[in-house]
C-alpha cells in the first residue's frame, strides 16, 4: 500500500492555505493542507509494525518542529507548484534526514524544500499570474509543530491518517 | 474549535464507501469514510491537554472494535442519510458509552446506530431509488479496529486528523 508522511500545521495556516488552494490546487480535496517529510513510498503489511515502530523512535528522538513561512513561492519551470515556502531549520532538517537513511531510502532525487502546496497542475501562464501577484503579499507565519502523521492513499487518491506520532515523546 | 471522534475502517472499506459516496454523498472530500463515534464537538484550547489525556485514557482501557458491516440502510425519513450499517457489538457500544460520559456530554438526542455514511443531502426520490438498488447487494465485510482518531474542523469544512489512540494499548 501506498504511504507518505506529512505534518499538519495548525488550523490558521490550514485556513489560509485552503483559501488559495480552493482555486489553485488540483489537489484540494484529497488532502489538508500539509508539509510533506517523505514523499509517498510502499510499505508491505509485512513490513508495517517494524516500519510503524522505526517511526515511533524516530519521533521520540526528534524535537518539534520549527515553522516559519515567509513567502510564496514556485518550482516553475521545473514544476508549476505553487507552495508557502518555509525556512529551513535544523529540527525539520534533522527529521527529515532521519526519514531518509536506514531502513528507509534516501532521496537522491531533490534536495528538500520544505514547503506547504498552495496550487498544482496550473499552466504556466496562471502559474506567472498567481506567483506574480501573491509574491507581493507579505505571508509571515510562525508555528511548531509537535506531531507528524503516516497517512495511506485511497483508490480515488486521497489519503487517510493510518497514525499520529508526537515529537520527543 | 470543532472536534469529533472517529474511526477508520481499512482501505478495502473506505474504497468500498467511496465507490458510493462519490456519486451520492455531498461529504466526499469533506472526510475519508468513517465510523463517528463522537459528533462534532467543542474543545477550547485551554482544555485541550485535558480532553487529549482523558482520550488518552479511555482507548488505553479499551478493546479493539469488531466491526461487521451486513447490509445498506438509511435513516430516511428522519433524514436522507444512506449508509452501511453495522452489527452493535459491545467493544463498540463500551467505547461509545466512553466518550459519552464526564468529562463528555451525555447525547441524549439519538441512540447509537453505528454505521459509515455513503450518501446524503439527496432528494427523497434519488434516496428511495438508491436504497432501493443497493438492498439488494450482498454487502458483508468484518474487520477489528485498533485506533481511534480525534479531529478538527476547518473553515471549509474538512476534517483534518489531530491525534490518533491505539484501543487497548
Amino acid at each position: 500500500m501506498k504511504y507518505g508522511i506529512a505534518l499538519f500545521p495548525t488550523k490558521k495556516l490550514q485556513d489560509l492555505a485552503n483559501s488559495f488552494r480552493m482555486r489553485y490546487d488540483s489537489h484540494y480535496a484529497l488532502i489538508p493542507p500539509h508539509i510533506t517529510v517523505k514523499e509517498p513510498f510502499e510499505i508491505s503489511d509485512d513490513s508495517l509494525p517494524y516500519i510503524t515502530s522505526k517511526l515511533r523512535d524516530i519521533a521520540k528522538s526528534s524535537s518539534p518542529v520549527e515553522i516559519n513561512v515567509y513567502k510564496v513561492d514556485t518550482f516553475s519551470p521545473q514544476s508549476n507548484t505553487i507552495f508557502f515556502k518555509i525556512k529551513e531549520h535544523e529540527t525539520l532538517s534533522e527529521l527529515y534526514a532521519k526519514l531518509h537513511q536506514e531502513p528507509f531510502e534516501e532521496n537522491t532525487k531533490y534536495k528538500f524544500i520544505p514547503h506547504v502546496t498552495i496550487g498544482q497542475d496550473l499552466s504556466n501562464d496562471e502559474v506567472a499570474d498567481v506567483v506574480g501577484r501573491l509574491r507581493m503579499k507579505k505571508i509571515e507565519h510562525h508555528e511548531v509543530i509537535d506531531r507528524m502523521q503516516l497517512l495511506y492513499q485511497l483508490e480515488n487518491g486521497s489519503w487517510t491518517v493510518y497514525e499520529t506520532y508526537r515529537l520527543g515523546e
